[in-house]
């Protein structure tokens, strides 16, 4: 192990016999960065939620920017084609980065990315904000590759804490953030060598969001208080056991549609349209028109129109764990995240697939089957759930699920989660997921 | 993949294209075998429960069977050395038929181990349960591999499901249990082939000791109750964190020291006294000796001995949540732990390290530095820490953390436990746990 610079191999003999030296010089030296890393990029999270705070207020009282969805489209295309080529791939870069190594992340994957999801979501696209943080907290940790000298190895790591930092941050689930840094880039193994700078690189930065974020007047959706409201946790029987393995396939399944709606549209688009700054006008305006014919009611009195299947959709997620959702709000926000994904706009896939799981959860709590299982906690099981399905990452998503809804319901999100996983076939959303092990 | 002799092969071509298809026969098989073997588990581990509570009590009200803990300890090596040769490598041999497959684990290392753990607690022994617990699941699991003709990879599957139930069952925590079966066998990476089954069987095994047990009027210990008792859990700042950090390498340090004195005394046991079950009698001279010294202010007068170093010590752990422990009560009890097991004694080792880290984590309140964190948060932070350390399952411990103490913890409990994994050296309790990722 090298310590800024200095190699193991120089110490002392008798330092060199005593294992938890190189560990605590290990420990010191993530502590550092991590500090670094959690540092800067829980502030760069701040400063992109409070964007989106402020990107989401706005459309809302401005609607007729839809209209404006084309032009936004072709900024952000040409943003990306004329500056950002090589940061193009996003979190599939980052990704590549861990297991084949090739070329450090230019920084400015984080600005271009940060201003392309909030740009998607003022014009009103539908998108989510992972991918965002996450690319973020990548290319930031990169940097410090060079900084401090770092080797192959522990450029793997440090790519990992960048990714467990934004994750983390941009969520407020630290454990969780970290577990997806340390479980995202292979499927169905979880390797430790990165356990340490991850889950602390991780609570750094989701401290520094917190407090940086508390005083940019934004703050985490509170989904406990929604969720725990008046809520009474059944007993984990046999019954209901069986029951969450039947929630937890429909989610599978809905993860895995996810995904491949993702690489319908992505490849749709791409084999269609050579000038890629053209692909998300054009899904642009796709887009603008789908939101007018959505509220032929309204006709053309855009204030009024209902934009329940784009932008965060945060209002809808926690609507959805106390009112009945309709059989179509799922797909529909899955047809309008993937088209809006898949043409080029910017912004995450999780804050959408939350949106899916909630409502399909909630959906499903209208059949009699389902009768012993509050309406809230079914909303909360798909929430991690059909995550769980479209990432394979079915730990981190258990973990948030407990960070969000409590230890009470961590049964239930735990069989949830983990039979998405297994249900969602060889599929991710991640296209450079690498195949550890085998579902079955 | 093999469905009950049925092989996937056999399938219709139309069928086998569907992905889905062969993964929902995976989960009815599983959910079949997670019935069986959990239930089996569930009721053994229930049954066990109930025999060290009646053996503890006993104890309680008759001390003057300590003066027979030779006999005792010649009893159970004699059952080991003439009817148990094939199953007394206990956990290590689970854990070779995992990453080793050579042989069906005998049914019979189920009942001896549960006699055996009875008569160490009824003797006063020091010793835990979950060693006895996942024994019972992994070989009554086993069984089931020439009930239902399984593969060798199916097989696999099996003995972590049946790990997970015993070790869910006994602490009534079963995602704890289900993760600690897939982390066990490997340091440093976690595989997600036995993830489903695991989970299923663990929380069927669970329900099922809850239940019976509440029949036999015996309950898992209420630690949140104890715990949460006027808790405020501080905010994690980064001063918390540092000291979380330290307190991490403590307890990592007292899990190797515990892994260390533990192969010591078998090895000191093993290589000076030939004929096993004289190892456990002399060790019960010593052990009742011990006894009698610690209590040399009683004379001889047994009715009053202080038993706080034998025995399961659950009172003691409940004590140290709110009150300072001194600075030798940790060491105390890894030395009569470590001294039982290593003269062939029967039992656990993890109830000892909850006892071992608990009171370490109280104890450590009383430095000024550790102010800021409640004794409560240090006690239950040692109580998983220690258990990490020496085990090198980080995840499982964090996990349990959580079910025991609430996710209101969870960040002060990770970082506990996974500093305490990468402090505690490539040691652990258990010899046969391969190598799969180096700590640093």
């Amino acid at each position: 192990m090298a310590f800024l610079g200095y190699t193991h191999e120089q110490f002392p003999k008798w330092v060199k016999k005593v294992e938890q030296f190189p560990v605590f010089l290990y420990i010191l030296k993530w502590v550092l960065i991590g500090l670094l890393v959690g540092g800067l990029t829980g502030l760069g999270s701040a400063l992109f939620l409070w964007g989106l705070h402020w990107a989401t207020g706005w459309r809302g009282d401005n609607q007729w920017i839809i209209f404006a969805l084309p032009i936004g489209g072709f900024l952000i295309g040409a943003c990306y084609h004329y500056l950002g080529q090589d940061v193009v791939k996003g979190n599939n870069q980052l990704l590549d980065e861990i297991t084949r190594p090739n070329r450090i992340i230019p920084l400015k994957m984080a600005p271009l990315v940060t201003i392309a999801t909030i740009a998607t979501h003022f014009f009103g696209g539908s998108a989510g904000r992972e991918g965002t943080a996450v690319q973020m907290g990548g290319a930031i940790a990169d940097q410090f590759t060079k900084i401090f000298k770092l080797d192959k190895y522990d450029r793997k790591l440090l790519i990992i804490s960048g990714i467990a930092a934004g994750f983390s941050s941009v969520f407020g689930t630290p454990l969780a953030g970290a577990i997806f840094g340390l479980e995202v880039y292979i499927i169905g193994r979880m390797r430790y060598e990165a356990i340490f700078p991850s889950f602390f690189t991780a609570i750094v930065a989701n401290y520094v969001t917190h407090h940086v974020g508390h005083e940019l007047g934004i703050h985490h959706t509170d989904y406990f208080a929604l969720f725990f409201d008046g809520l009474q946790i059944p007993e984990m029987t046999l019954e209901n056991l069986l029951l969450c393995v039947l929630a937890g396939i429909a989610f599978g399944l809905t993860g895995m549609l996810f995904s491949k709606a993702n690489h319908f549209f992505g490849h749709l688009f791409k084999s269609n349209i050579k000038y890629a700054p053209a692909r998300p006008m054009i899904g642009g305006v796709v887009l603008a028109l789908a939101i007018v014919l959505l509220n032929m009611n309204h006709g053309l009195d855009y204030s009024n129109y209902d934009m329940k299947y784009f932008g965060l959709g945060v209002p809808i997620i926690s609507q959805s764990f106390t009112v009945e959702m309709h059989w179509y709000d799922f797909l529909m926000k899955t047809l309008t995240t993937s088209f809006t994904l898949g043409a080029g706009f910017k912004g995450g896939e999780v804050t959408p697939l939350f949106y899916i799981g909630s409502t399909l959860g909630s959906f499903l709590s209208s059949f009699d089957l389902y009768n012993a299982i509050p309406i809230a906690l079914l909303a909360g099981m798909g929430f991690v759930g059909v995550f769980s399905g479209a990432t394979n990452t079915p730990m981190a998503c258990t973990v948030m699920g407990i960070e969000l809804f409590g230890h009470e319901s961590a049964v239930f999100i735990a069989v949830a989660c983990i039979t998405a996983y297994m249900f969602s076939g060889h599929t991710s959303i991640y296209n450079s997921q690498i195949l550890g092990s085998p579902k079955h």
